[in-house]
């Protein structure tokens, strides 16, 4: 029996929105959000969108008309009064009111800023410039977009049977994976696919995937909607836009340059303690942040190895934590670069036992789609979101890994020299 | 949105039926109706189920009240308006009016008979006692019954989310074997599988798949209502009940008996012609029916290779024809015993460009759950409804292989005297 009330209702959609929710978006950017509006709301950061991958041009296979009007719907939303209560209500990291009243108040208000919208070489030319408070939470919901609407250029052309074939193996696809993982004794995984999600569907249908899959190795969920309607975690720490921005600031002053990251961890130890004290040493090289860091970082929980080689990453965890008095048992590396199961498990049985493990697995859980269709319309791309101005000067990353440096080729080399970065031997990115 | 109407409707069925339709069954058994209808219509046969795969044991996993429901509604069952034009104006193999109206016009009136129902030894003894023309109409229905009801049990204990993964993955299976049958060019393949199927959904959309996925090697399904729905063609010929019933007819004429399995074939060249006249010449033993053979047999369009080993069926097939003066290129091997992807590929390997190749493919493809769940509870088992008794007296089918014998060891010891067996290699069952 047909329901006519639905049919109808589905007519009347003019677009299918992407996303639906100011919390269809990673956890680490509503930390990151007050720790931002509590210090530095109002600097000027401009956010652009980058595709590395940039043999898919984009521009050509996404129409601009419906990419302004998803971008559009984003400006629509608003923080729903139970998205409010379940942020000021929710238990996070085992904490109640983890974020302010005045806090949850601006999000309340909140509106997504302007987006500026150009096409060049292929590529989308995607900016949003404005407070940072505002252009910060851009970033996930652009990038989830692009790759949807990347998706859908794909299955848009595809039968109703094709679509039922293409989900299935899919399905079986992420349910063997989510097995053989489960094979890992005491194991800890999260969801954090949002950004590269194939859809946001299929990342929801992901989650559901390891719940039941996982069971007490599902860390969590990055997505705050889905934690919130799966009543699961919410995981997530810190990226790289606060070193950026904070050293962008001081960018007159090369002493002043190499104090920033740190400042950055002084501020986020007011906001957040126990498992939320996670360094993220690499924006500007993680042999020298280590090397210099002030003795109370060594006493944080845990680390993030996100650019360097997992392994060498690890053992460079654990030979500073060492040599600063701290038991590696006791604290946690976070893995999170381009995860899939092969090199989940390598990592697993390399450090298994000699320190707290955390896998962050991606793209390739919620965008794994390869060999499904025919070429690689369906492969994941790596399209980032970054900061590329603050106050008007040009903000940088260098990390780990040459390949994946932000930012001017003259302010890179600066940087470089600043904070002392010798040879870095560069990895493909694949995710 | 609920679908209020259609939510209050399910709560309304009491039992959720299997067999909706007397055109869900396979359509040889129309064929071969037809020609018992004009023949032998009145001759009392019984049929009765018998589970090979004595280690399942059927009436333990399912509830007797259950299997009485459904066998109930498969007695409500009548041929309904649309399936009767569908039986009066389509084509079958080509030919209009296959059909007679007086065999239409009993098949509209028909009711399926009573069943006796017991259980002995962890098994049910299922049986139907009648006219043949009724009690042959039961062998499919009672099997799919049988059969979707071991998967029901298994499938009632699972959760929403499992179901969906069991499925997902059974699709990609099954896709998966298709894409590997359309590799093979000029490759012919029919579903034969209704009998078997873990469901009538699961059929349903098993067909759908080759239909999507064989284009032109797509031959047809056996099951009438799939055929009618998907508007493709209904295939099939005769089976094993024919020469059985014929034989057990003049069954103390042992010179009568030798030229029975050969009168089948008479009769049936009267009912129908060209693809349709194809010989199963397994039922008392392949080599001496073969050998024995009046010289018009050779004449046929081909051969149905079931229980030989099908490499060694079909040579046999190849040297019996050019024996005969006859062009094996022109002739057509079915091959329909166990097959999968593996048994298709390397029969086709060995005999493509000899003769025409057809594959009835069954078990293995409507029912292949196969380490999908614990235990062995979704794999298929060998279920088959035959003919036991005849006017009273014990139908046998020898078959080339022992393990599939049918019939009183005594009259199973007589048959093989009276038809020359000798010795015969006994296969293993699998489905």
């Amino acid at each position: 029996m047909v329901d006519i009330a639905t049919r109808v209702y589905n007519h009347n959609w003019k677009i299918d929105p992407i996303v639906r929710s100011v919390l269809d978006t990673d956890f680490y950017k509503l930390l990151m959000a007050q720790t931002i509006f509590r210090r530095y709301r109002d600097v000027a950061v401009t956010f652009g969108i980058t595709n590395r991958t940039s043999s898919v041009r984009l521009a050509e296979l996404i129409d601009e008309g419906e990419l302004r009007e998803q971008l559009d719907h984003v400006r629509t939303l608003r923080l729903s009064r139970g998205e409010s209560t379940w942020l000021r209500g929710n238990t996070f990291y085992g904490k109640r009111q983890m974020f302010s009243p005045e806090f949850i108040i601006w999000l309340e208000e909140f509106r997504f800023p302007e987006y500026n919208l150009e096409k060049h070489d292929g590529q989308y030319v995607l900016t949003f410039e404005g407070p940072w408070i505002e252009t910060t939470m851009w970033e996930i919901p652009a990038l989830a977009i692009l790759n949807e609407l990347r998706s859908r250029n794909v299955t848009r052309t595809m039968g109703k049977f094709e679509l039922q074939v293409l989900y299935a193996r899919a399905m079986a696809r992420v349910w063997e994976k989510v097995q053989a993982l489960k094979a890992l004794p005491g194991v800890s995984i999260a969801d954090f696919g949002t950004r590269r999600r194939h859809s946001f569907m299929w990342q929801d249908w992901c989650v559901q995937a390891m719940i039941e899959g996982l069971g007490d190795s599902f860390l969590g969920t990055s997505n705050c909607l889905m934690a919130l309607r799966a009543e699961v975690e919410a995981v997530g720490t810190n990226a790289h836009e606060l070193p950026m921005v904070y050293t962008a600031l001081v960018a007159d002053d090369e002493a002043a340059m190499k104090r920033a990251p740190y400042a950055v961890l002084a501020d986020w130890q007011q906001d957040y303690d126990g498992n939320l004290r996670v360094i993220l040493p690499d924006t500007y090289g993680t042999t020298n942040f280590l090397a210099d860091a002030p003795d109370w970082v060594s006493q944080w929980t845990g680390i993030r190895v996100d650019s360097k080689e997992p392994i060498v990453g690890g053992e460079e965890a654990i030979r500073w934590w060492r040599a600063r008095g701290q038991d590696p048992k006791q604290k946690l590396a976070i893995f999170s670069d381009g995860l899939d199961v092969e090199s989940i498990r390598r990592i697993y049985g390399h450090f298994h036992g000699r320190m707290r493990l955390g896998f962050g697995w991606g793209t390739l859980l919620t965008n794994d789609f390869r060999g499904f269709v025919k070429g690689e319309e369906l492969d994941p791309i790596s399209v980032v979101c970054k900061v590329v101005a603050v106050n008007g000067r040009p903000a940088v990353k260098l990390s780990d890994n040459p390949t994946k440096a932000v930012g001017p080729p003259e302010e890179v080399e600066r940087y470089r020299r600043v904070f002392g970065i010798e040879e870095q031997a560069a990895q493909p990115v694949l995710v």
